[in-house]
């Protein structure tokens, strides 16, 4: 086995534990969400203790891309790699602290009925999950159109922020009652808006990593 | 002169334009509050348009850090001074879009009146400024005695910011009218939540630095 083969496959390990940190992620966001709709306080602790893991597992991302760094000597786009590995993981932890906020307001939220069925929230976060995914899918195939997709997409996930938190806003002004938790929500739809910046900076990490140009991030 | 002695003048002005970002963000920060507090249209542009700037100054610095690293073969210390100086561009950055994101509201409630003098956001935004101002101390000198101070003020400003919402809260139950406003002012109060833990970041970078061992981010 010659000595590139052997860094090939440790870049191939690095990209997998990416991915599997993604996946535990996304888990993660929709867990949360899940646990917001249902009012299901068991299901929002598990998702509160499994952020220690997303935690270790970006920790364990950051060790293994200052080993190959070291004992390596990367380029071009080995390089490219390795940097845009440390800063996707850096998106993915926030993204993991946000399914783990989310999931502290259901636990705040327990106890009492949520003022509306929550319709537009799931929907948020189904939008921000398959952003997550494509960029993640982009990522892993170097696929530039679909990265732009989830660029474009991005939109789409601000304007559903801004018809929620507009709705919110109503519901408050007409019954008072409602404030405390509409003031929650008003979080939480902030929180999967920002899942889905999250996601569009990976899909523009995914840019950079093919095409050595840089984007504007969020 | 030295390959080692060009070396350390490089990482020397890697550490120099780190510090350099960190006071843009710190003068963005201070800016955006103010033009808050005084309703100042014209000065909530000036943070807006400077973001692009703090934006330019983060990829200046990655770039600086990948050819430093395609350049050199940093091990050990030197590492992880190239690993955590890509770590704290980012949480300068997003401090950086937290000022951008306080100006915006400056401009969304621009020609109304402020429902309170503001008091303790002010007192917030000085308490997350002298982390911030700390931390990068701390990096500069690499205190660790002083990056454990910051992290330990990260409480006192978490503290506060419970107590601005629960305040706007009460504004709002007491009087509709200023729901919409109270609610841009606790996403202010969340936005130097947020700054502030960032600057702990950079203190918990500043300690790994030194000492290789990680802490839990915030």
């Amino acid at each position: 086995m010659t000595v590139r083969h052997n860094y090939d496959q440790e870049l191939e390990q690095l990209r997998q534990s990416l991915l599997d940190m993604g996946t535990a992620v996304g888990s993660a966001i929709d867990d949360a969400v899940v646990s917001l709709a249902r009012g299901d306080i068991e299901l929002a602790r598990k998702v509160m203790a499994f952020d220690d893991e997303i935690d270790q597992m970006e920790v364990g991302i950051e060790d293994k891309c200052m080993v190959l760094i070291a004992r390596q000597q990367p380029m071009a786009r080995d390089l490219r790699i390795i940097g845009t590995g440390l800063k996707i993981t850096t998106d993915l932890e926030r993204m993991g602290d946000h399914a783990y906020d989310i999931a502290k307001i259901t636990l705040g939220l327990a106890n009492q009925p949520l003022i509306k069925p929550l319709v537009d929230i799931p929907r948020m976060a189904q939008m921000a999950q398959k952003m997550l995914k494509d960029a993640l899918d982009a990522y892993t195939t170097l696929d530039i159109p679909l990265a732009e997709q989830v660029c474009l997409n991005d939109d789409e996930v601000d304007d559903l922020y801004y018809q929620v938190f507009r709705e919110l806003l109503t519901y408050m002004m007409e019954d008072p009652k409602t404030i405390t938790q509409a003031t929650q929500l008003i979080f939480v739809a902030r929180y999967l808006e920002r899942i889905a910046d999250h996601a569009t900076n990976i899909a523009e990490w995914t840019i950079y990593l093919v095409t050595g140009q840089r984007r504007r991030k969020k």
